[in-house]
């Protein structure tokens, strides 16, 4: 079966230019098929701050109203997007930059308890992935932005984690899928504070453990969450690792930031 | 030989929401192969003033440093392109919301002489319309935003208008190509204060003349130099219309808007 890597990055890695156009540069020489996923950072923050729009909410959840959204599709698709896709064609990575609603390639549901909408859920089972395997097959690579839409014209939001993780669940019956979260910490950390206290391998037992024992911080457990999810649903491997470790990751055989197992 | 239809919508009917949906409606209606072409109205220019970033100049040429680029693009390739894109969506229209640079579809030519650098020059012969065409044949709408790359990591900014003539220049060996640029107006006036002068059919010989005698509205004149200019190199026919007569000028057999012929 080919390989397919669905690799994420995201956190303040993207809101630090020369080591973001070093991971890109790494990302260009990494072979094989591969699909980039990409968050946001705090620029939208700081523009929703300068045009007087309410900021996004973190701490792994979201909630956007309209002139928020207007200013992450500005940001995400726009801005980010863009640069990253005009860096990977510096590089020769031939990439296209696209967001869930374009080909309508990951359709998005909104919850309607959701007071502030456009939240957008992804289901791999929705995702089309026969445009985006035709992209693949003409030797492009993919770089979605997570804003889609709800198909009533609508635009929605979505979490990068988990549009990387249905992403990577959807390709299964087509490709070998290892999905790699790159962000600007060494990996799940034992202890927040300790940079270097990296957990090398999580099962799905260990997991449930740690996070009963509080090792787990709050903001790394959606992450966690959905990485197990999409190793339960026959994605071959999960890494969670330093966005200048990607091609260690890959290529060698020492470890490189937190594996995960069910 | 297939038909192509290259439809350019720009000017002040881009900020208007109610008018844009219902050209965007007719677009969604028309028959065939289709691309569209859309520029970026005053948003930019709004945003711009918001950031307190220099905005764009206007009449028909425009210049861009880099920081006025960041909001070009986060307007043109973020929000107006996704907007647009949504709503096509919702009215059963695969498109697809690319740049020039995604999958490097239209490679620019930045002029070393301009000082504020990152005004992409658009041509024909360097347009990749492989990808382009392997889009249409999978029934997918492209929907280009008037923004790509110098192939050096920069953002480049290219005129509407000129990227909807060599587009449509660049598919003439692939098929009958229809370029059709849709506004505010009911197409060339021979009065800028008569909404209803419109000059139905412009020939070169007449469009010299014209010129000549100062006729044709300064702003007008580089839309119609690059029509001229495409209807000289093998595009099968030009209109300018007004954005709620688009299929009546495709369809019915009265004249809309202006008309040119070499």
């Amino acid at each position: 079966m080919k390989k397919l890597y669905i690799i994420a990055i995201s956190g303040n890695i993207m809101d630090d230019q020369e080591k973001l156009n070093n991971f890109l540069l790494d990302f260009s020489q990494l072979r094989g098929n591969k699909i980039l996923v990409h968050g946001g950072g705090n620029a939208a923050n700081q523009i929703c701050e300068k045009l007087d729009v309410e900021p996004l909410l973190t701490k792994g959840k979201r909630g956007s109203d309209q002139n928020t959204l207007k200013v992450i599709t500005m940001v995400y698709a726009g801005l980010i997007n863009k640069n990253i896709v005009a860096r990977l064609q510096s590089n020769q990575c031939n990439a296209i930059g696209l967001t869930g609603m374009d080909a309508n390639i990951i359709p998005t549901l909104t919850n309607e308890n959701d007071s502030k909408g456009f939240s957008g859920q992804v289901d791999s089972n929705t995702i089309n992935i026969s445009v985006i395997n035709a992209l693949l097959e003409k030797e492009l690579i993919p770089v979605l932005a997570p804003i889609s839409h709800d198909g009533k014209g609508n635009l929605t939001d979505i979490n990068p984690d988990t549009l990387a993780s249905e992403l990577a669940v959807s390709f299964t019956d087509l490709y070998e899928v290892q999905l790699i979260y790159c962000f600007e910490k060494k990996g799940v950390l034992k202890d927040i504070s300790d940079a270097n206290s990296v957990i090398p391998v999580i099962t799905l037992d260990n997991y449930h453990q740690l996070k009963k024992e509080g090792v787990i911080a709050e903001g790394m457990t959606p992450k966690l969450d959905r990485a197990f999810n999409a190793l339960d649903r026959k994605v071959k491997s999960v890494r969670i690792c330093a966005a200048d470790k990607l091609l260690n990751t890959v290529n060698s055989p020492e470890r490189v930031g937190t594996e995960l197992f069910v």
